[in-house]
């Protein structure tokens, strides 16, 4: 009846498998056609059980296939320059799971490429796509908080991560591995843009942290643009669950976004009263990686431009550069210094 | 790779498109074959969205069908004792929504063609695949709790149904369309049977009732065989939202569940610290409806049994009559006036 | 500056020493000047700690003093229909601890000493002086909700009384004991007088009240006069802390009335997240109690009427003898049968 | 029975109100008896209310009272240095509400006066006294959160001050009036010194203050002397209430301290579910400042140390000056730059 968008999918680690899974099953306007990872056994079982008729092991062929219309990367950070701009130049719609790239040079290259061949092109901020931070960024813009005058927002994972994957040349380090969804959230929600951030951090909870250069703590104060404030806390440390929550402060109210509970249970013994937490990323956001993909896929049969472009990826990208050159250097760094 | 089961639905309102979409589209074990519903437009317009080969008005033509090996029947209430019957006949899995229907005699010729045919049949008391009832019934039977001694359970809905479903000879009434699930969970979550029932009711809130001979508020006092005690709330004028709502009390401790929020975002303005409800069904208990239907499929693919069954639904329902003729001739009555 | 009412307190068990120290030291309009209590111990050391002038072991020595213009009778419940008259034949406003007699006959007998010497006379139905159940009283008057349709109320204590005390001679029993402050609620709340009620309870905690006469849970419906329903559950085992709660539900909203933290901490582990319990009825409602001390001395010394009246007394304690019949013989009780 | 401490109450704004309340009518062991105010109406209105035998508008008759053996010092922070200096040579117990000054220079005078005498000396920190976040202080030295990496502290006023209050020569500054309880909080709750500042900060709300010379809005990261992070914001403009919160992150588990509702009411329309908020500081932290001066006077007569210290007051005094300079020359500040 209605068209359906033929996708394919780089890279089936965790997240490419989430996506493949909403891509095949849960969006009515996708078709999901072609699987490519390295791995041969990971893109022939997924092909298998989610029934889609192409894999391989070469990203190069799934871009070569004409009936591919748009590709999620979800590979490593590492690849995406080069699967970007060859996606981009065999004219598909592109999704990029977040963060662009590591370094300002990788992300200009991607975004020259996109602009030069015109490709529809979002990066993978999910959070936008959260029914609590959709509802907040509503509010603000219908007044019910006045102006936005400080920004707050915390982002703690459970546990340490893999130490390879925390290696700052794989993950770009806590900051901009973690960081970077409030950084985008900073953007968006006060619909303005950072001027200056300032670090302290540390390695205080995994001292193996240290042995690949990484840290598992850092509050970064941002003084933006129009003179509002910010603080981002990320930490790798919240043992008792993942620990996402942001505050808007305005000159008329506040919005806080943001839960605990996992389980809507709440059991009362003499030890307390007390109840489970949300483990892990999915469980608190897989609504909003479904409706994320959902909106890319719309957005590219009705050829609309997506929510968010590679502008804000780079813009995001900056924030954590001198976020983690000011833990680095102990100064406040403008982000003047980073501006293309 | 792995079987799938064929599955057919009967009957394509809200419920049977909800189930429909489900059974296409979110459960990997199961493949929705054919749909049936009398008005044509439904059947056919829901075939094309979902791909689903077969449709009929007639659903004997599904019955008919050798290739279906369980029906999800969801039709009008009235209709479930001659579909169950003939798809019993038939030799197919059954799933049955709740309630298995509005007479013990009709329930009975249904129970007594499962047991004659032998087929699989489990009734839909979805709240059993909820998160939170889940999780609530793993810590009674963990002791977290003591011995529990008091089952409390709210049943709300945010407006007056159409009154031609209203109507007692559709609905069964307010106790049998909505505490059917309280109690189903007072059977379960005790582990134990009702006695005894008593109920005041009342028409408070929507006038227009009274015109089909429906109530619209009551509270039921439950004496289980133990010697526990119950209570159970329904109202049909929740106009704030969806508040479903369970307490046990035990010797040792108290479990509650139930949550008020659907989004996670609080807004902090002059009038006051609030944030929005969970508007209805779906939004609460969408998860469980997807879980209940993925664990049926699975029980019928393994051959086990069903953990809701015919004798389940049939206590549930004396329940119901109980506790209405309760509140019509306001006295106590003992359920051994139903029992088979 | 401004009067302050010279007021004497009889009987200083638990209530009576709260009281006491209410009125010797926070409020301001109050001055203590008598205590009696039958334990000479207990008189003389609050009265040397609170620098009360006059103590004495015989309440009779209290009431002669011309000087002592109120008090408060927080004797024994069997003593309070001869401390309640003598106190009105010496003419002194009086407030009486909740309840004011176990029967119907003291009470009756207390009502008309009062009538007949037109003194001032309040029973302690503290919840009343609580700053959720007033807001809850305002909400409803300023039509919030609609009109009430449903009245809930819930209360727990965290452990089995002493024996002696759960006698029925002694506490009334159970329902008496602690319903008889949701009834006068429910009476308050929903501006309604109750018509009849229905109780299920037992022994299921501590078997150890069967030895006495008493039982540990009971839920009780209520009808009201003018249709509205309402439920009422006590209980002796919520050992996890002290339970009270109370909903309203109205044809166009909702209010809950109470709370589970003591202290404002969130304890975030890998064994969940949680915080502590209100311990006991001090910390609920320790303000409530000074309110109520307050309002009562303010009322005296202005010459108006007290906001609990005799009648209300009566008609709470009405519906506890009739619930705790209703139990007892397993039947509805209108409350017909009591009224006077 | 037991020896009473007399006191006397220097300077009666709001919070020398309170302390002479609490004196005089809630603490058993002191006995309020010399009040001091250079506005002889409210001396002499409060001595009368309260009972107290002495009164007058010049401090020192008060110090010179040979009775008088504590005294509070309430008066204007500009005030603080002579009347402190002055009391200590008169040989009282001292409490000294917050800041001790606004100055390091009349900070040392105090301390050097207070060293020299050897009288007792607290400075006000009320919410060290406050039950959440001494049970916090408990969990943590408990070891129930591992050990502590980061503090996060948020301190919001609903209301802008008065400017002539505002103006930096009279509060310090927003830093100085309001951040200097979470900086005290810091170094408590994490048993550490502050290393170094960074701190933005804006006029957002209010420009009037900019008239003034002060500024709305703040947020100060701190890196501690062992490595651990903190983040502290205060702001003027929560409009919705007075919102005081503090998390710690440990390396076992998570902190967070505060509350949002004041009644214990929910109020559940068409509009949503809410509840109202700690409207302001003495609806919070009543009873901390109740228990704040209880300690102090059981301290001083049992002759122990008060767990406040003048080096306390000097080091949040340092904090606040050097976060202060880090907003006005926009670079982290060492505290090395302000230890004595």
């Amino acid at each position: 009846m209605n068209a359906r968008l033929p996708v394919g999918v780089i890279g089936l680690g965790r997240m490419g498998q989430i996506y493949s899974r909403h891509l095949a099953q849960h969006i009515s306007q996708s078709r999901l056609v072609y699987l490519a990872d390295v791995i041969q056994e990971r893109a022939q079982r997924l092909a298998d059980e989610l029934g889609v008729e192409s894999w391989s092991t070469d990203y190069r062929d799934l871009l070569a296939d004409k009936a591919v219309q748009a590709v999620f990367v979800t590979s490593p950070t590492s690849t995406h320059r080069d699967v970007v701009i060859a996606a981009a130049q065999a004219g598909k719609a592109i999704f990029c799971e977040k963060p662009i790239a590591l370094t300002l040079e990788d992300t200009d290259m991607i975004l020259d490429a996109i602009d030069q061949t015109g490709v529809t092109f979002q990066v993978g901020f999910m959070r936008r796509f959260d029914a609590g931070y959709v509802k907040a960024k509503e509010q603000i813009e219908a007044g019910v908080i006045g102006n936005p005058v400080t920004f707050k927002s915390i982002g703690r994972d459970p546990f340490c991560p893999d130490l390879e994957y925390a290696r700052p040349s794989v993950s770009g380090g806590l900051i901009l591995d973690m960081a970077i969804h409030d950084f985008d959230l900073g953007r968006w929600l006060m619909a303005d843009e950072v001027r200056r951030v300032y670090t302290e951090g540390g390695t205080l909870a995994f001292p193996q942290l240290n042995t690949v250069g990484d840290i598992d703590n850092a509050v970064v104060n941002m003084l933006f643009e129009n003179g509002a404030l910010g603080n981002v806390e990320v930490s790798r440390n919240a043992l008792y669950g993942y620990d996402i929550r942001t505050e808007i402060l305005g000159t008329q109210g506040g919005l806080n976004i943001g839960y605990y509970r996992q389980t809507p249970l709440l059991v009362m013994t003499r030890e307390g009263i007390g109840h489970d937490m949300v483990p892990y990323i999915i469980q608190r956001f897989g609504d909003a990686y479904l409706a994320q993909s959902r909106d890319f896929i719309e957005r590219v049969l009705s050829d609309r431009e997506p929510v968010v472009s590679g502008h804000d990826a780079r813009a995001a990208l900056e924030i954590g550069l001198a976020a983690t050159r000011s833990y680095k250097e102990a100064r406040p760094v403008a982000l003047s210094e980073y501006r293309r």
